[in-house]
């Protein structure tokens, strides 16, 4: 089969592998219907994830069909269609048990990082019955691409860690797929400001059809404050403020935009320290998370797409063959540019 | 009467003050029975707090008996014998609705900084009615001065932010008084480990009796994990860890010990920013709180030490007459010299 | 002026009273602009309600206008539009300081109960300053009729007493004004389904308009279960089932509606006891509610309303001129016939 | 091997049976080391239980070493010595991950009731990954007993569902084996006030012994209330009361038993419904909570007992060896005669 590869530093790589089979019982082979690229995927490319070996086929997101299912297996059968989660969890160790199976004792994010990905015809998926979803009846497949990953990364690491309530003001800075998918999720507890910060109109634009309530451009424009002053009430901030960048300037654009009794909700992907002005935020009792997705919330979203709550196909902004995959990586990667957000790879 | 105050940078004055008097329906005019001295107070004395003029009388905690009593008050009345919270508070804005009555709109942290404090023979409590608790019927008041500020704030700041539970681990940085009196709150909760690390052995040995399950010099020791280790099980860091310093070295140290999916409570009050050590903290699922006291559990806490769960005299090192107050600051500033930890100073 | 009063069993009557004056610095005197007519005021003219003098002014729900603030007011002054919230309140108890306003010490239920209410030109009313809130700028005051008690007991006693979260299933059972007023709050919690069971098919076609993903008539069926079959998935029950009516018939109907895990809401008023089906519960992890309104939640509906998320007018069904409130009792009375729930009495 | 069976109502019979063996691999066989009693089983002796076929091995509680793992276990291997989980699951479906075994998909309450349970020289643990815990290095396992069953029934259905919090006041009715675990178990969360009332003298004693502040006969006296006037403070009644009978008589001393805003957790197994005065008590924002035990907080409290914060030894009256068990069966059912708790059956 062919596969999508991490060749060398900057380097992807299309090679031929061979289809994987069963190891133990809790396995299932999954045949690809479709997958996605994830802005982790282009870390590893940058050599930024040094635990990913040259030669892994890349990606943790996508929907398939069941080929073989492990003797072990409860939950599914050959031929069950199914969406794959990110994280794969044994379901059973003290973190799974906790709503953290990204620190599974026994897996955790291993899929197109330490052990073979979805970028390819054929996906091994260990653990399967806890890391595996039915795809629900009538589904749109196509909207179901950012449940493996984005969405339920927007929901958990911003919007339930974030603490977002019905009444309450959220910003949000940055408008990527993982910023949109906390924008989306947000609304889900009717907070009664949406606010989104980024640098590309494009990207505000789809915040705004996302359902933001204000958007700003903030390039050029190193006083966040001043653009959001008409927000800041009476506390003097927002009541939550989500980081969906990943670098200092905009850790920092959080701490200046957080209220009395505030929290940040770290979703970027950070390489370097931050600053921490803790001598001003000390008074003013601020909370901070920061956390990998667990994923655990993909059977509840799944449940809220039936019932008609999320519209997530326009997040997909392109579509390629899985034949494709290198024009589909080279489109993904220059974003801004190709004005794309997440890209649907078909097999 | 007399009042000590705010000289000079570095210098305190005891100087002859008018009795204050009511000003407002809701005032109450308390006549100290015995008071004390936080580390705050040296603060301001360092110049270290801008917003506190000179000529202030310093002290936000004590033990009063109620001399006059405004018009409004409803709860109170002349001659009831109370405990004086820390921070004045309204009790009907939005903050104080919240349990964040140190962000009160019309008043919180003004004791001691904005107006006159406890460290004279009478003070003017406004908004009696939220700001002032009665004294249990026979109470020891000395065991109770620690009851003002630095016991909610180990109970509100580390303990109940911290998130302690029956059956986690707890990590305590620093032993002062507000570190015991985490320590003290924690046992509340059942941890079933409470470690607790500071420079100074008496300290050590006064958290050992208050409750800590293992104590740990780090004098001329940088490597906590190393002195942990027998601790750092499963999850490789502890459920919860308090900072009760307020340095970049001791925060660092928070960084070392908390654990996956764990909480840093951080009670010491910061001079400066601190490293976040972001890029490694991400994917552990940790959050990170700050805060200052509300000293809205205070009457918990008095039901807990009536109910004999508080052994709080263990606090109190020494004790003075008002008319020693300056000997009191002395002793009380040298602390690890004079192995002092709050003094009572008795009118 | 002219009120309505609570005359005899079975009879209200016009009279004429005396302009209420301040009593107490913490005191304000509303001119009402629009009152409403509850199904508590019907419970007192049945003589349900042995605290409820004759010659009560009854009403404890509307808009009005403050023509004179008592010296302690701190958040109100003359000439201010408020809402008049249902509950009084001290703000300072311990009872509302835990958000039970309806049991504070001091105050509580006593508009048109213990006191003279709404349903007069003025009203007195204690502890202005936390039991008035501002009618938020620009408002269509007609809507906000609802947010004296209405929308806040469905919100309160409803939807955050019966943990309504985004994904759940919710039953309501009975769609009169409050089990429509929990109807429009749960929404605001994103369920999967809001199903709606009543008589009557005008309420039902209301509720539909309010968000009820279905509804169903149980007129003359009795086997609620089987109504809701195609509803009661994998927990063999909803999460979340809401008692709107306040008899034993429709708590047995909760009983068989309520899943595995789930929760009774209680939002009725119930004259005598029911029978509870502990034997058929207790193993299925099923926790009940009840409460009376406290309406601290207010402010955060205002501040909803503010944002566009909450269309209440629809629950309005009636306007009249102050001089008819009698027809309007005589219309709101006969709700079923005249197709009425809330009905709008201006001045 | 010998084991002790439900011959026909009234009668237990021990028989010889096979030993059981591995059926799937994610099954253990346990060579039982200890073994006791419930009251449960008492109830199948007497009839009450129609799901327990005549013939089956009683018992859902012990502690014993793996003889055999299947080929899918994860978490242990042939040689551990293990606490049996007195409720089965397969610690992946929906139930499981919300804590709420008791109503797993799969498995659930079978031990000793739809599968042959502990009360046999060996029994089938299925599922055994997630149905059995280590027992920690060092424990004396006699203590351990009460830890399949009661004591986390104690802990998730009387103190976690009753949310005893530091500082409330708590009331226990019935002082039986589970009424003891609720008093133990309570403990952990330092409630000011522990009231137990019971029949029973020698029991009152016993619960003083475990922590009880407070105990009351109340043989004889129907007016509870007179009884508690003491501790029913100004909320008129407890923060949290304990149902720990079952019957509608102790139900009903709850009822005048719990405070404003308090909550009843029944824990009794009942077989009769009971009344509930929902007209009494809506007003006063009560909650009340049943449920079977889920038995997934038994790592937390292995983790309390090895940091010597449970002493249950206390719980455990008399001791046996299995070729007793008929004498213990005896005792245990006249435990009001014979004074008797829990019973340890040794192997």
């Amino acid at each position: 089969m062919k596969a999508l590869t991490y060749d060398d530093v900057g380097k992807w790589k299309v090679v031929e592998k061979d289809v994987p089979t069963i190891q133990d019982g809790g396995d299932a082979i999954v045949k690809l219907v479709r997958t996605t690229i994830c802005g982790t995927d282009l870390h590893i490319l940058k050599g930024d994830v040094p635990t990913c070996d040259k030669g892994r086929t890349l990606g943790h997101e996508g929907i398939g069909v069941i080929t073989e299912a492990g003797s072990e297996l409860k939950n599914f059968k050959k031929g069950d269609r199914v969406v794959i989660r990110c994280i794969t969890c044994c379901g059973s160790c003290s973190f799974c048990k906790r709503s953290m199976a990204d620190s599974c004792r026994k897996a955790g994010w291993i899929l197109g990082h330490t052990h073979d990905g979805t970028q390819a015809e054929y996906v091994r998926i260990r653990y399967a019955d806890t890391s595996l979803f039915p795809v629900p009846a009538g589904a749109d497949e196509r909207a179901l691409l950012v449940f493996s990953d984005i969405l339920p990364t927007g929901l958990e690491v911003g919007t339930l860690r974030g603490k977002v309530t019905p009444g309450c003001s959220v910003a949000v800075v940055g408008a990527g797929p993982v910023g949109l998918a906390a924008v989306l999720t947000s609304q889900l507890y009717a907070p009664r400001k949406l606010v989104v910060f980024d640098q590309d109109d494009y990207r505000l634009q789809i915040a705004k059809k996302m359902g933001a309530t204000h958007t700003y451009n903030v390039k050029g424009n190193s006083d966040i404050r001043a653009l959001a002053k008409e927000h800041i009430g009476e506390a003097d901030g927002f009541d939550v403020v989500m980081e969906a960048v990943g670098i200092p300037a905009t850790f920092d654009m959080c701490q200046e935009l957080v209220g009395l009794g505030g929290h940040i909700a770290n979703i970027g992907v950070h390489g370097k320290p931050v600053n921490l002005a803790i001598d001003k935020l000390w008074p003013r009792s601020v909370t901070i998370s920061m956390a990998l997705v667990s994923a655990h919330t993909i059977p509840t979203l799944l449940d809220l797409y039936a019932a008609g709550k999320i519209e997530s196909n326009d997040m997909i902004t392109h579509d390629f063959k899985f034949s494709e995959i290198e024009k589909a990586y080279d489109v993904f990667s220059r974003a801004a540019e190709t004005k794309s957000l997440k890209v649907n790879i078909e097999f």
